[in-house]
């Protein structure tokens, strides 16, 4: 079967399973776009559950089908709880989703970013700069430990960060998704180039954040590789949509996230996809 | 005069007390839904002041008219804040609701609730495997101690909440209230069931809780009971309102949120109730 | 060159400059309406970047263009964050925006609050009853100290805080802007009064913190006393716009936000001001 043929198929196959399943995924995620994360992640037909503490965190860690560690809005007590919930997961081999959101930026999210190497997260999802930065973080390859790093905004290309990603991919034995204009998604094996979205899709706060959120969902149905994919399409398919009926970032993200609850398993999949296989 | 029309009096009494002098219901609630929460306060002619350390829930207890304990995203200081905070509502006899989400994950979020048998809060509010949890915690009616809560959403159905319900309102000679299909409001003496509503509420974040802080509004001006069953009467009200005209998930709470602040005291007590004297 | 004149110029010169370099203002504000404020920031075309910690607090403040600290919902580790924060500050000589939400409820807030009168903040922005509070608390003009605050809203006029303003403005140096039905700004010799706005911007959560934060934004890129009039103007601007074409409070921010995002140089500087010169 035509490998083009095959990803549709079982993206179709996460997007039905979600929509009828409902399944929880869990997030310690930052509070900045939290609220933003559980729509989306309602949205698709998955279930939400936001929690700050460790104990509760290796709780939801067991009881969802995937979990979501976003980096943002670090709180003292991230100490205990990121790297508990992270080795629940790990124990119970679920599948989870990190956003490396504000790398750089603080001792304790770099120290925990640093020891998250061991974890091997299933998912690695942000935007270039990030992805550079995790890389050179993880001592995966020293040569590209030029990360530009600004707040919560890439300063690098998606293209720029292609090596990184492959690298980090390659260590975990998950998927990586580097989000942009062309959002590029790999396992190491493959790489995937997704187009579509929208230009406002940089003129509102979570996009990103979001679509961490809703990979998790997505992994509770499929692989990370194929969730990672599927999330960065429906992205891009309700980015699109939106994007052509607002006019302007708050009127996008309504219609975006009422365009994320409508779109069909079969209008995902046929997004554009462009399929690499790496040597 | 007739039951259902003393109810309707009090309620219209309730919605325009609150749309004339703006009180103030102060919060602690989680990071998830906040926004929600303030701005659905704010919509039905309420104001808002959430905090979280405990001499500032404190402060605010005593200056609002009513308060609202919401237990999602718990945080470590909680174990000052919550108990100091209904402390001072007991001492100075002013209503509040509890909204006991996430009850069962995580172990100082059990103790607390555990301790709030103690306190007995005017409003309990949540979902109905939610409510079925809390009865069996303060082991109110042993029998029934098969909640089946995942993260923040309902396996159970409002009907199987009733006996909880009731031993719950019966135990703090407040109100509770049960929300589902059919919303369940009781004082142990009536049992109201409100109907309305849309499919598109268990597609948003925050419903739930935003109807809790919704309920701390109408207590600064009436009844428990009374404050319970308005809530649910205008969720119901703006919900189908909305859902008429919604497209997805986030045109819904758009379209809710300003029908909460378009509903008249007249429509909210027309919305269809049921009521049973119980014996 | 006519006062209007010079001032509409660099208004212009700001816009377009904050357009033209999307700068980064980072915030530590509070968790109710911390997405409101990221995004007012994005769609005037500024960067945001949100924390809590102290040292990531320090890290944003020097690679920002200027600050933003916002003293609602206050976590207990802001005894480090907030003085750390606006030393960087202070060190760095980069302006900074303080919004003193929720003055007098709380030990730890005022005290933070009390010193910060060391640390002189470029712009001090809140309601009326905000101003002449940390007026008294500054011990600025003692014959003031009646501030009336309950929760987040004011209860006194902009008019009232008149005096209190330019005893602020003439302590910091910098500039104060006092939210209300007539917006005034003061640097202690001019005083503005700023007019257009909405009935809906009391209705909704947070519209007083995002102005806080966009002015901010204007601070990278002018002086803080044309910084806050800018802000007060395009806030005013998009206020008036939104409130014809809202049916609610909901819809008005979602339009809110959309004119925030559309509204050109021209129009934000030709939004009616009216200025005093101060003897």
């Amino acid at each position: 079967m035509d490998i083009n043929v095959a990803l549709q198929m079982r993206m179709i196959d996460a997007v039905e399973t979600v929509k009828h399943t409902n399944p929880m995924a869990g997030s310690v995620t930052n509070s900045v776009t939290m609220n933003f994360v559980a729509n989306a992640q309602l949205a698709i037909g998955g279930s939400a559950a936001m929690v700050y503490l460790a104990d509760e965190a290796v709780a939801i860690a067991q009881a969802g089908g995937a979990s979501y560690l976003n980096f943002g809005t670090f709180e003292p007590f991230y100490a205990q709880t990121f790297p508990q919930m992270a080795q629940a997961l790990c124990d119970a081999q679920k599948p989870w989703v990190i956003d490396p959101v504000g790398i750089g930026i603080g001792g304790l999210r770099t120290q925990i970013l640093a020891e998250f190497k061991a974890y091997k997260p299933s998912i690695i999802r942000g935007n270039a700069s990030e992805m550079i930065a995790l890389a050179a973080l993880w001592e995966l390859d020293a040569g590209l430990a030029k990360a530009n790093v600004r707040g919560v905004d890439a300063q690098d290309t998606v293209e720029e960060a292609r090596l990184a990603a492959i690298s980090l991919a390659r260590w975990t034995g998950g998927a990586v998704a580097v989000s942009g204009e062309r959002d590029l998604i790999t396992d190491g094996h493959y790489l995937v180039r997704s187009t579509g979205g929208s230009h406002f899709m940089s003129k509102i706060t979570g996009a990103g954040c979001s679509l961490g959120g809703v990979m998790a969902v997505y992994a509770t149905a499929s692989t990370p590789f194929v969730a990672a994919v599927t999330g960065a399409a429906v992205y891009n398919l309700a980015g699109e949509r939106a994007g052509r009926e607002a006019s302007g970032p708050a009127s996008f993200q309504e219609r975006f996230l009422d365009h994320l609850y409508q779109a069909t398993a079969q209008d995902i999949a046929a997004q554009p996809l462009d399929i690499e296989e790496l040597v």
